[in-house]
């Protein structure tokens, strides 16, 4: 026996259903569902994708069984409407479209109208009292099919039409005579003879059979194709093709046809929303022909229409989980829905709606989350430009970096660190292209702005990383560096000239425009909420300040993951200090320098630990190499200042700097490294954490200070300087008189080498914080600041289609993890692992973290609800593949709180 | 029952035997040996090293059973030699001695003489008739006793013997007239009283068993504790303690003592050498109280023992399988064995000794193998000073890297870089110590000496990964920069003077000494030549010219593994048609530029391939970052100068170059990443190789040529440049009407990330090479250029024991070589592996190679033999280890072949 491979559907039954989505395609697995709910949908049925991959793999060939299962339900429709298809009568038409398991909108080709030849023309108009109707349907098949089937252009057969317009003297098709139309399609129909050699079919079979097999083909031409590259779909899937009864909003003023959103999707309001025409077809809005009118309307024309589509609307969101984008045509007074599909939403529409439903017990809070992608979650957390301000846009340039900033207009990077540095302002650094050289000026600025250069040119990865607006390739903005300008269209922008940039869009404004923050909505705070409940991983962040961590503390972050102790050395008062550590020569020299550091690292850590009372704060110590924090090597101007200002010999400045300039910095002298050559440094950053820490114990506080070492790769490294830590804890401890010790230890994995040896540096420690920057650095052998020289060409040519500095790499970088994780839980069960570095804002990313068994992410105070929201979607994802029963069971697995409660 | 803790032997028989050591330790398991093999050693027995960790585990208590065991063991010696301990007649005197399962020379502690009170010395004088001999024999014991047991130190003794010295008016302890001995004696016994509180015994029970208590305490003794940590010995193991009889080679003229080598230690030839005393105990050769005789005059003075000890040490070699250094006595004319055990020998003798020894059956060409170091191997192949050279040393500092060298003294790196260039001569850099920034004068430089530092320096780091000659720390010498001159006791050595250094003795000589590269003997061409049979991987080599080539094809490389081309772009005539390609601004301009670089790659191929006739020659594509070709961004007038030469825009080439910096170049833009950004050099050099190649081919040379990229982190990477290599390809084929492409395809695996994909890597090529340099620098996260900053303190601080660079890292940087070598095989069952880098040329690390599945290894030409000799070594210790029976039967199945045959 012949597989099945047809599928009917209509008047309250169909034998698919919505979970066939692999066989019969989305559109017709929805249309087999709405027919099973009892929606009115016009009757059909849906030849599966295997038979589309059947013809496809085999020269052409319809599969065996085909052709008897088609005639069998196409009997079945003539049969309930009563109609026959070619009857001179009562003629069926039918549409014949595409439909894969991935919704490729426009790709694959569709005919409408099938059926008719001038027997069923001459029928259909009698039958509608419509002649216009009639033979402008048979006019729109000649053209689809002679297009779609036959390979005729749009361009040719509209040429025709055109002279005959022109020859009546009328602009518009609808104003063609309707005694034109007859004469009109014999002249398409000559057309097509003329261009493709053949003629237009009459017999209707033929006609079907043509379209089954154009759309077969169709899988396969060129647009279809390049989009399943782009949107990495598979290319062995298929197409599914439903046939199926036409229904015409055109037949008169108890016609219409239009589309309604369950949900306004631009606010989320529970409301339908859309447009319709009276006595129209599809395709007339999109053609743009009318002007439609809201959905709304509907209830004064076609009261009885509108509350049936309000009640379908209704349940098919219901059944659907989802919010629904619905076509529909009223033909005659009776309503048919043509289709149903999850509807596209702006950001904040998509938090309301998913709140929303799940407080209406329409679906689950877990499906709601999963409706909501972290990258709507992030537009709504953007500063944006102010909408009431007035916008003057002079250039648009790649969105290569989201969020909006204004700032005066630099053009050289260290004038830019200058001027930041006196007046504490915001600039913005406008270049033809950024190189390594510039990353001090561009984290100086609020904003980049190049002329040249693609999303992945290094202005773009750079700010990106940084989390800076920024705005590439705005190649109308022509820059005179020699004259202090650029120069667009007419207007001249002078260095300390205000602009406004928008990272979301690319646009690129004159004069300074305030930007804002949105409003954070109460659904956003409540999902927020039911995320917290969901999610496994903690989320903590990236903050070295106490500003930072207020903010980091308010989006809901659980404690500070990585806190560098750096920056706190590089403030004026400080880094002089710093500089004579450096330069030190003997032990008393560099401590007598560090004892002069050790109150104002102290009281940084009291400012944060107050602020995160109660969270636990992760303190990396030293890590950058030193000549950071010097002038350059070369720069004899610097090092005379420098030797004057630390009362030095300029012959030490000198020499030291020399000695601690470096070929690879990266690969050099810096993290642990610094902690085994000069242990003073962390002995006094131990002491200044916990000095503050138990000082504020004292006084009440809870603090949970965790010290962290960085960029270790021996196991010996760890237990050298697990033995300086402790030392000096105890010394501290005694000092201050505290009862015990009270704090966690633990190491960055930044190495491939640590990853590797996981087991044996996990006895040392409570915890492996992965530094996820570096190690995609080492694992791949590039490094953030000099990939800019190489990558754009890597994109161009397809070698990297993702930056793995955004998202992790699985392959390599993420394998490194799951070792390490797994051989570091062998031999120290209790440890912890965290992420901390820009993947742990990437929700992509904190889905692996979540797979690898990472305890929790660290990201940038702004990046907190996203990683929190994506690490909610993780745990949701993780547990469903885990097979964990059916979205409703799994729901209840939620723990119970006294104070959220999550609807199910 | 109590365990077995005492093992007798003596008198042709022994309940140990050599195969114990882990018992009775190395001193006893070869004394029980030779009583089996009917050797004459003085009877006695051994307690096993499970008593003293008993011991030292449990308070000091005795192991259950030991008491008796002892007691028992004793009474046999008794027996034997009619004596008895403490007895006023015969007394029986014994010797207590350490002797763990590895040799610790000198570590712990013996004691000689026991048994002796003062009855048993007067029956000793009675018995020898020689009261001075019995006498002094107790005063060595009261000495030894007292200080080992009792803790007092030697000194307090020693002035006693002094005092009474300087009393009687002589220097020597034998000047001391007999009858003053008893008087001093009974000193000796006040003065440890004195110190100790406490009285000598006179019983030789108590006498006994303190000093077996004292034996097995001496194993954790701090300098015992100090030598395992150094030595990586396990502190666990504990040491036997063996007594023996006592005999005596100082009882008169028919009595002696000496040490013999079955074959000379500095030659290898098989002659008994070594020294002897007559009438005299093994501690006055020590001492050097007399001169000692040759031992070849035993054949005049005492016939009978030397032919018995000549017998003796034969059939010691035969059994033991290695050249035997022998402590033997003569006791009133009989020959007594005390100590048998491998011959320590110098790297030449050591070659010889082994192929002699398997040319006369003695053991198996696998054993002899295994005898020989491969740094023995090495140190035959460095230069030496010339031995007839007369040596001015006039500082000595520690050897940092192997060799001899003779240069011009230069102490500012750039001034050496340019000298050398101008002239080709030969320089010394001399400097306090060396930073990053020397790299290019170490470069240029044939040694380097410094004056600070230790041989984990930067300059000891960097010179042995280049094989330069090197001396570091020469602390006495004192730099004076600004005079152009250093200072050394009361010679000044002028800038531009000669010195001479050697590397292997850290010796510095002034002015120039000729240096020779040593003859290789026969035997080492003959091991080289069995060696090849047994290895099972290749050795290739580093080679970059023709010359080099050609030494390396001498000393028996199989082809080149690594031919780096871009130092073919360094030469004066060249190096600026690859600027010009570098600083192009249009493709066209970059063609031009590479079409004048042609020619001269396709010489230097030519030259290479015809040397390395009938060898695969492996050409690495280009692979430093370009800036390297270029000046320092901030050395205006370089750049200036170079605009000028080529004729180009000042500002165009400072853009190009600032443009070309980078941050970790290391890590930046080469490697492949060049090729994939400027795809016109790779087909320049694939152009070269090709046409090279062919046109030889068609002249009937055979040629193999091997194209390898470097620097592969991604699997899409090399999809790309293997069409980019394969379409040159095809295209030099059709230009030059050649029948077939005929080369092999590789990478080189040099990333972590590489490693981890080499699954997904293999199917595109025909090899991996590992580049183990690299692989080391991205798994650790340090680059070698920068170690030198912080590697001295992770030294001093015990982190590091070995330098990664030399020896492999198996733990992590070896994971990740296994991984790679098992996924490319899955998936390339042909794939073949090698290593290129320093590693290919380091034994221990050769032998890792060989367990991973390393096809080849490929090294610089002058380690060229270690490697082979290495591989081979590798080759058999894997077979044992596969448990592939006994040497005997392991040497059967070496291949036999034509032209040389292993003696088995």
């Amino acid at each position: 026996m012949a597989s099945k491979y047809v599928y009917s559907f209509g008047d309250g039954t169909a034998e698919g259903r919505a979970g066939l989505k692999d066989l019969l395609g989305g559109k017709g697995a929805n249309l087999a569902e709405m027919a099973r709910m009892g929606v009115p949908v016009p009757p059909g049925f849906t030849i599966i994708s295997d038979a589309c991959n059947h013809y496809l793999q085999n020269d052409k060939a319809l599969p065996e069984g085909l052709r008897e299962q088609v005639e069998e339900a196409l009997a079945k429709l003539e049969q309930g409407s009563a109609t026959k298809i070619g009857d001179s009568k009562n003629p069926l038409l039918v549409s014949v479209r595409s439909g894969a398991r991935i919704s490729m909108p426009g790709m694959m080709d569709s005919i409408l109208n099938l059926g008719l030849n001038e027997d069923a023309v001459r029928a259909l108009a009698k039958k509608t009292n419509n002649p216009r109707f009639a033979w402008d349907s048979f006019r729109r098949l000649i053209k689809m099919y002679s297009n779609v089937v036959l390979g005729v252009p749009d361009a040719a057969l509209n040429t025709i039409e055109n002279q005959l317009k022109r020859e009546r003297e009328v602009r518009l098709d609808s104003e063609l005579p309707a005694e034109d139309l007859p004469i009109l399609t014999q002249m398409l129909r000559d057309e097509v003879k003329k261009f493709s050699g053949k003629e237009f079919p009459l017999d209707p079979r033929e006609q079907l059979w043509s379209a089954i097999e154009a759309v077969f083909s169709s899988w396969n031409n060129p647009r279809a194709i390049a989009y399943r590259e782009m949107n990495e779909i598979s290319h062995d899937l298929g197409t599914a093709v439903t046939i199926q009864t036409m229904v015409f909003g055109n037949m008169g003023e108890d016609c219409g046809t239009g589309v309604a959103f369950s949900r306004d999707p631009s606010t989320g309001e529970k409301a339908l929303t859309g447009e319709f025409l009276v006595n129209a077809q599809g395709e007339d809005i999109v053609a743009g022909t009318a002007t439609p009118r809201p959905v709304q309307e509907m209830q004064e024309l076609m009261p009885r229409n509108y509350t049936e589509l309000e009640r379908i609307a209704r349940n098919l969101e219901k059944h659907f989980k989802d919010i629904q984008d619905i076509e529909f045509t009223v033909q005659n007074g009776k309503l048919w829905i043509l289709q149903t599909r999850a509807g596209k939403r702006a950001a904040q529409a998509s938090i309301k709606v998913a709140t929303d439903m799940t407080r209406e017990r329409v679906m689950a809070a877990t499906d709601a989350f999963l409706r909501i992608t972290p990258q709507q979650l992030e537009q709504v957390l953007h500063p944006i430009i102010d909408p009431s301000a007035k916008r003057e846009v002079v250039a648009a340039g790649l969105p290569a970096s989201p969020g909006a900033a204004s700032g005066k207009v630099v053009f050289n990077p260290d004038d830019l660190v200058e001027s930041q540095a006196k007046d504490n302002g915001e600039y913005i650094l406008v270049r033809s292209e950024t190189s390594a050289d510039d990353i001090r000026g561009i984290n100086a600025a609020v904003g980049i702005l190049t002329t040249r250069g693609g999303i992945t040119s290094h202005a773009a990865v750079v700010a990106r990383g940084m989390g800076k607006c920024c705005v590439v390739g705005a190649s109308t903005i022509d820059i005179h560096e020699d004259k202090d300008e650029f120069v667009v269209g007419n207007r001249i922008v002078t260095e300390g000239d205000w602009i406004t940039m928008d990272g979301t869009t690319g646009e690129v404004m004159i004069g300074r425009l305030p930007t804002v923050r949105p409003q954070l909505s109460n659904e956003f705070q409540e999902l927020m909420l039911w995320s917290d409940l969901v999610k496994q991983m903690g989320v903590m962040t990236n903050a070295d300040t106490a500003a930072d961590s207020k903010v980091a503390r308010q989006f809901g972050a659980e404690g500070i993951g990585l806190c560098r102790t750096e920056h706190m050395f590089f403030q004026q008062d400080r880094i002089d200090h710093f500089r004579k550590a450096i330069l030190a020569q003997e032990k008393d020299e560099r401590l007598e320098a560090l004892a002069q550091l050790l109150p104002f690292q102290k009281s940084d850590f009291l400012d944060i630990f107050q602020v995160m009372e109660g969270l636990p704060v992760t303190v990396r110590l030293l890590d950058p190499p030193l000549h950071e924090f010097l002038p350059l090597p070369h720069d004899e101007e610097g090092l005379i200042a420098l030797a004057k200002r630390l009362n030095l010999p300029y012959r030490r400045v000198r020499e030291r700097v020399h000695a601690l300039e470096q070929f690879n910095p990266m690969l050099g002298h810096r993290g642990c490294r610094l902690g085994i050559t000069f242990p003073e440094i962390y002995e006094m950053q131990v002491r200044a954490i916990l000095e503050a820490a138990y000082e504020l114990m004292r006084n009440g506080v809870t603090v949970l200070p965790e010290i962290m070492l960085p960029f270790i790769s021996m196991e010996e490294e760890v237990a050298l300087l697990r033995e300086l830590v402790f030392a000096t804890a105890e010394q501290v401890r005694s000092e201050m008189n505290f009862p015990e010790s009270s704090f966690r230890f633990g190491i960055m994995i930044e190495l491939p080498r640590a990853a590797l040896i996981g087991d044996r540096l996990a006895p040392y420690v409570d915890f492996f914080s992965f530094g996820t920057n570096d190690l995609t650095q080492s694992t791949y052998g590039f490094s953030r600041d000099d990939i800019g020289t190489f990558l754009p060409a890597y994109v161009d040519r397809g070698i990297l289609k993702k930056d793995p500095f955004a998202t992790i790499d699985r392959s390599a970088v993420g394998e490194l993890m799951r070792t390490c994780v797994e051989r570091g839980k062998r031999t120290n069960s209790d440890l912890k692992i965290g992420v901390c570095g820009e993947h742990g804002g990437d929700p992509e990313s904190v889905k692996f973290f979540h797979q690898v068994g990472v305890d929790y992410v660290s990201c940038s105070p702004y990046r907190v609800p996203v990683a929190r929201f994506a690490a909610s979607q993780a745990a949701i994802l993780a547990k469903r593949e885990a097979g964990n029963g059916s979205p409703e069971t799994r729901s209840k697995i939620l723990p119970p709180t006294p104070g959220t409660s999550i609807p199910s």
